[in-house]
Formats: C-alpha cells, sequence, structure tokens
C-alpha cells in the first residue's frame, strides 16, 4: 500500500461508494473526494418521482450528506473539478472553482467515478426556455418549477438543498405549461411521460424507431405502448422531432415531426446519455463500448492504479462476457464498493453486468435482463431462440390474477439461457431478478424449467411465468 | 417401450400432469388414471381461500375437468381405489366402488401418485361436530357449510362438482360458530387463522413449539406473530392443546390447553399429513424421509417400471443432495410431467427441490428456501453462519416503502449459499426465487452480493434486500 491517498473524482454513487468502503476496511487510508459540484450521492432514478409530485422533497432525494461523508472520514471537496490526470507522476491536476485555485494532487489509487451527462442530440437545449434534459437535481428542481403555475409554486419543495436558485426562479416565473413534448422513449422518457400525465399535462412520447423502449424488446413495448395510450399519453412511435421551434419570447411553442408541429411549451429531451471522460484525455487510458473508460474484473483502468467505476466505465457482461456499457446505479454502487475494499487491500471483483433493468408505466410493471434482442445473440456468436407467453400472475381463481407476458431467449446449442423480459400489472418486475440469477449462474434453459420457485395463491400460480416460458422455451431447442 | 398402459394410480397434481405429459408426447401410448375419488386435479393450495370467502364457487378450484382429461385422451376412472400393487407380474389389484369388483389391471409403466392425507395427531376429528382436517375439497365445503348461518347459506357457491351433499347439509344446519381454535401454525394454520378472521370469526392460534411457522424460521415468525395478533388472532405459542372438549349434543365446546379450557366451536386440526403408501404395502419398495416413496432424479422407485411423485414421493435437494419429503404443489406438478415424459420415451429429470415455500399472513408476505435452521444445516455437514437484516422494499423516498427482513446462511467452509427467509409487507415473497435460483445454481454468498437485480425506486431499492443481506454474511464468513 502507498502512503499518498485514495482520491475519488466524483461525488456520486461509485465515488462515495467506494470511499465509504475503503475508509471503513482501512481507516488509515487517506481518501479525498473531488466534486466539481455542489450536489453528491443523489437519487438519479428518483428523479421522475420528484417532478410526478411523489416524491414530497428535491433533499429527499440524496443519500448521503457531506457531513455523513466526513464523519465516515472522507475528505470531500466540492465545487473542486479534475481537470487533467498525470499518470506517470500519479498526479491528478484540479481547480477550486470559489478561488479559481489549480493545484496538483498527487494520488496513490485513482478512481474515475465522474459519470455521464445528458446528450441532448441535435437539439439546443440551452436555447428555449421550456427545453430540458434530466440529469441532476438542477434539472429536477427546473422542470418541477417550469410546470408549476406561478403562482402556486411551492417553494418547501425544495428542501435545503445547495439548489441553483437562479435558474429555479427563472423557471417558476413562466406561465405553467399545458402540452408537453418527450423526445426519446427510453427509461426516462416513460417515466417522464407519467409523471408528467400526474402533473396534469397533456403528453406527447416520441420514438424514432418503431417501438418504445427499444432495450425491453417488442413484447414489452407492444403492451406498454397502449396502456400509456390508455392513460392519456400520445405514444408516437417512427417519429422522430426534427425541430424544437421556439416563439418570439424564446420560449418553446411547438415540435417539429413527420405527423407536422405539435405545440408544446414542455420538452424533455432524453436521448441518451455520454460518459465524463475528458479529464483523462490525453493520457493512453483505453476506452471501450460507447467511449466509456475499459475497465477488468476488479474496476482497473489501463492506467496504474487508476479505477473507473458508473457510468463513466465499462463492465463485463454476464452472458457474453466482452465489455459493455451500461450506465445503471446498482452497477455504479456495487462496482464503487468493490474498487474501495480492493484500494483498502482486500480484493473484490466488480462483478458482472447482467443488463437487468426494471421500470414502472402507469399500472404495468417492465423488467428486462441479459440478451433479448435475436440480432443482438447473434452478433454474440449464438443461436438464439425466442418465445413469449402469457401467464397468470397469482392461482387463476384468485382475485388480482393478472396476465403477464413473459419472453426467454435461449441458445439453440448449448441451452444456455441468454435473456429475458417481463411486462404485467402483478409483481412483474421483480421476477426478472430469477433471470438475472441464472444468467449470473450459466443456467440452461432446461434447468430454469426445474426452478423450484415460489408458488402460493396470492403470489404465483403453480408454473410461474418465467417456469411456463422455460418450459415452451426447452421444448423449442 | 411396453404395449401394456401406462397405470396411474391418484387423479390429482402429479397423477394427471403426467398422464397428460405422457400422451402429448406419445399419443398413442395407452394412458389409465384411477382415482379412488370423486374430485380430480384441484387446488389444494386455495382451499382456505375459498373458505375466506375470496374465491367465489368451490369448483373454481378445480384445474382439469374430467372431460378435458378425456379430450387428452386420458382413460380417467374415478370410484377406482387401487389396492395393491404385484410388482412381479406388473399388474395393480383395482376396486370398483361403485361395483364392487375387484379386477387385476396390467401395466408396462406405473405412476403412484396418491399423494398424502392429513394427520389428526391424537384427536378424533370425526368423533364431534366442529372438528376438521383439510385436505380435500369436501372438508373445504364442509367448514364453510359449518362456519355458515343456516339461514344464510349460499348453495350456489359449491358449484357443480361431485361434493359430498350429505356431509355439506349435516354441517350446514349446525349453528354458526362464534370462536374457532387452529391447532397446528404451520401454513394452513395460518392461512386459515386470516380465512377465518375474515369470516368474522374470534379466532385462536395454537402451536406447540416456541414460534409459530417452524419451516421459516424465528425472524419470519418474530413478524408474523405481533401482525396475526394486531388482526384479532390470538397467537399462543408453547401452548399445545390437549384435548377437544365436546358438548353433550356431541358438539365441540372448548380447547383443553396450559392456558386453561378455551371456548371454541370449531376447531381446524393442521398437524401435518402422511404419504397414501398402503398400496405397495409387502412390496420390496423403499421408503424414505416421512415415510414417503424413496425416489431417483427421474421419479423411479426401487421396484422397476414404478414411479411415484407428488406428497407420496421423496425428492432430491438441492443442497444437501438428500433425499428429502417436501410435500408441495409445485413439485408434484414438475415430477409428474417429468415422469410422464420419461415413459414416454423423452427422459426428464424430476428436479431437485429447494424447500421454497411462500405464505400470506393477512398483509405480510413471508418466502423460505433451503437450510435456514443452523441445527439442520450443522446435521447436514455445514458450519452454518446466520445473519438476518431489515432492509427497505423500495428507495426510502418512494411511497410504500415497507421494512423487509431478510435472513440468509451460508457455509463458513465453502461459503455457498444454505439457504434464506424473507417477510414484509410489499412484494416481499416472490423474492425468494432469488435464493431458489442461486441455490439450484449452488453459488456462494460472494457470488449472490453481486448479483444484477432489479432496481427501480417503486420496486427495489439500489441494494436489494436480499442483496444487503448476503453483503452482511459475505463479512462474516
Amino acid at each position: 500500500m502507498t502512503s499518498e491517498p485514495f482520491v475519488v473524482v466524483g461525488g456520486d454513487a461509485a465515488g462515495l461508494s467506494a470511499a465509504s468502503k475503503c475508509r471503513r476496511e482501512a481507516p488509515d487510508r487517506d481518501v479525498i473526494v473531488f466534486e466539481k459540484g455542489r450536489w453528491i450521492s443523489y437519487a438519479h432514478c428518483g428523479q421522475p418521482y420528484f417532478i410526478a409530485g411523489r416524491v414530497e422533497q428535491l433533499t429527499d432525494l440524496l443519500s448521503l450528506s457531506p457531513e455523513e461523508a466526513a464523519e465516515r472520514g472522507i475528505d470531500l471537496r466540492r465545487g473542486h473539478e479534475v481537470l487533467s490526470v498525470d499518470p506517470d507522476d500519479q498526479l491528478v491536476r484540479v481547480q477550486d472553482a470559489a478561488s479559481g485555485r489549480v493545484f496538483d494532487q498527487p494520488y496513490g489509487d485513482l478512481l474515475i467515478g465522474t459519470g455521464g451527462r445528458a446528450t441532448s442530440g441535435p437539439f439546443d437545449v440551452s436555447g428555449l426556455d421550456g427545453v430540458f434534459t434530466l440529469h441532476g437535481l438542477d434539472d429536477a428542481a427546473a422542470i418541477d418549477a417550469y410546470i408549476a403555475d406561478p403562482d402556486g409554486y411551492d417553494r418547501s419543495r425544495l428542501g435545503d438543498g445547495p439548489v441553483d436558485a437562479e435558474r429555479v426562479e427563472h423557471n417558476r416565473t413562466q406561465p405553467a405549461p399545458q402540452t408537453a413534448a418527450i423526445v426519446g422513449a427510453g427509461y426516462v422518457g416513460v417515466e417522464m411521460a407519467e409523471a408528467l400525465a400526474d402533473r396534469g399535462l397533456n403528453v406527447h412520447l416520441f420514438q424514432r424507431s418503431s417501438h418504445i423502449l427499444p432495450p425491453f424488446g417488442e413484447s414489452v413495448a407492444d403492451r406498454v405502448e397502449p396502456h400509456l395510450e390508455s392513460k392519456g399519453v400520445s405514444v408516437h412511435t417512427a417519429a422522430p422531432v426534427n425541430r424544437l421551434i421556439g416563439d418570439d419570447d424564446g420560449r418553446l411553442r411547438a415540435v417539429e415531426t413527420p405527423l407536422g408541429d405539435i405545440d408544446a411549451e414542455l420538452a424533455i429531451v432524453g436521448v441518451g446519455i455520454v460518459p465524463n471522460t475528458e479529464l483523462v484525455q490525453g493520457t493512453a487510458i483505453e476506452y471501450g463500448p460507447g467511449g466509456a473508460i475499459r475497465t477488468d474484473e476488479y474496476g482497473r483502468t489501463t492506467l496504474p492504479n487508476v479505477f473507473a467505476a458508473g457510468d463513466v466505465a465499462t463492465a463485463r457482461h454476464a452472458v457474453t462476457g466482452e465489455d459493455v456499457w451500461v450506465p445503471l446505479g446498482l452497477t455504479a454502487n456495487r462496482a464503487g464498493r468493490a474498487i474501495g475494499a480492493t484500494v483498502a487491500g482486500a480484493p473484490m471483483p466488480v462483478g458482472e453486468v447482467a443488463g437487468t433493468a426494471v421500470l414502472k408505466a402507469f399500472d404495468l410493471e417492465c423488467g428486462r435482463c441479459g440478451i433479448i434482442d435475436t440480432e443482438e445473440a447473434r452478433a454474440a456468436g449464438f443461436d438464439p431462440v425466442s418465445v413469449t407467453i402469457d401467464a397468470g400472475s397469482r392461482s387463476g381463481y384468485y382475485p388480482g390474477n393478472a396476465k403477464t407476458t413473459v419472453t426467454l431467449v435461449g441458445d439453440r446449442e448449448t441451452e444456455r439461457l441468454l435473456g429475458g423480459s417481463i411486462v404485467g400489472a402483478d409483481r412483474a418486475a421483480i421476477r426478472i431478478d430469477t433471470v438475472a440469477t441464472a444468467l449470473e449462474a450459466d443456467l440452461t434453459v432446461p434447468e430454469v424449467e426445474r426452478l423450484d420457485l415460489a408458488y402460493a395463491p396470492p403470489f404465483s400460480p403453480v408454473w410461474d411465468p418465467i417456469l411456463v416460458a422455460a418450459k415452451v422455451l426447452a421444448g423449442k431447442l
């Protein structure tokens, strides 16, 4: 172990998990966390629910306070941006935003946990009032303020965090929008459709490709699309938004689409995120899919003593063993924690990702895991067979039994399970954990078919929907 | 393959699953099912919910009608009891209840799927009105009729099945009970406590040992016991019922317990079941735990061409690899189906059992799987370490987040996961499937800790309760 500190860049899930774990395992090790912003450690995934009004205060989304970080012995420095990394001398160059001072900080181990940022694609989100991406608590606060009636805005919703008050004030004073356009029907797009509908807006959801929620596959989209429509959301697929149209006051007025111009005073642009890798530009660090920093099973980059974790880093896929970039919350927390243990002298693998994701869309619950796209499976060298079945969520005679649609994909040659998706109204999402566990364990489809899963009339039929799908798939392999 | 038929004894889950699968895989094979009673293929686990009034009609619990069985080409003979098996000549001796005729039926393959029957322990359940076991639709109908007010009984609840009308009539005319005693707080006892409370009765639940629900372990009982009390059920642990006390009319009046005599006009005796093995007495067949018929991985008994499945048969435990007797619904269905495939010429293992069980107790959901009792783990040669944690069911800021208690047990030497339990009010039970899958795949605790499980604020916190428990357990191994 080195006498130089463990330096962490980024005070969010990966960074603070690593810092906390390292301090717990090696209480004598100095740990410095540089965070360029004001916020630390917040729940990205909770933002739509704050905007929906289900979460009372913005600060409810904070998972660790600066005071708690200090109690853990972490030297947390907010408002400090790491500009560059010098891997030869093991230094980072840091700028303190308050004073403007730039200084070099030596590191023994370095973790890059700089996360990602929302891309706005071809759209200029800063040019018009009413146009937002959603990636950070200041975005969430601004959107919430913009939606509110200028006279009815409740400032107590912000809590007492370091919110960008000027931006809130600017948006608060805008007239309340009636209609919203959501550009991109990925997770955030669908969650925001529900949130904005909950807030009483007319919502249009635009997706460039032929189905919403591409990572979940068609069998999920086929149920979610009409469900969104039934809740008053207008779903437009194969409908790219070409342009955002402003009025004379610099406020969004409409979006230009193949269906014509559709009036909207609010737009959420959710077309993806990109990893924040600027600080390692000019180094010999290697990149992987999505331009994320390539890491090995312990989260090590190709630079000595430099780790990366979270939305800025690749991970290993549980099915293919290949490097992938799947920027999700658990991956960041888990990898950060493992790296914290590793730099503290107790090496711990960061774990593989199965691409597990779950989503609420009004009354439907969706889940997906592994490889469910047959093209993608073929590209990974498999001979995929896919089945989709409907099964009950409970015994047929038990009240609340709901149709549950499961897709499973297996490999014809090895009979291995490759992935699956699920959608239904009753305890559907969490059942994807069975698939995630099976993928991690490399189970074959016949092995999944024989799993001893839970059965009781209020929760599951004798043959759980996953088992029904596995039975049918096993018969086709 | 033989030209003699596949003969199945018992027309319930195991037997009819086997018969159906065999006919599907080998449509030319003759399949005869002998069922000694009038009912076939019904949902045992649904009976408490019929009594509770959540299931409208008794016949809603039927999963396959005689007509449907005939459509599948199954020669189903109800009212036919198989008296004995002659393994040397490959014959069964059968008695037709209607005519009294006894005849020999040759078999090519034989499946014993005779199930189990409720034991009444030291109690004479037939001696007093108001005393019941619950193992079959006639029991369910009788209990339901007994509870009803004589003037208010709704006969349409029976549906149009072959119910024992005389028994229903006898119970229907009894005065409605006010207070019920449930003897034995296993699954059926707890489910019946809820059902009878739903029907407005004062319910006393008696358990001989120090906690209810012994298979679920103390951490589950510690939450379910006060929850039952909060719902008005009086829970008496370390309180064996010594005697059932009748009045002069031959009707239950009270139960004698260490707490004194407690008035009750209804008693449900749920002290266990025993396998129905009478028909193989006198043969050289081998028995396993619980007096059930020992079977191998394909459901074969020690007699040639004789299989056994369901509540009458042993199965192999996923953790210990030992023969166990775990009479549950999925096990029966799954083993029956596999044996049907095997006798049709496409051998299929019956699968292991992990002892997965889930249970609803009013607003709480409980699950258990594998080995959670440390004494039992030690007896199986493990060096068990057990942890119990509380975690949220959702993100802390999301409405509906509920405390979820997880116990996990691991082996210190191999780090293998041995079992687990869960209890909570929000999507708790179904999460035990993660444990079941992990056990089947022989995952270690650190491997479970790194599973890529589902995370979205409405369904799960970043660290699923199972992951939280695995983290803590991994730190103790």
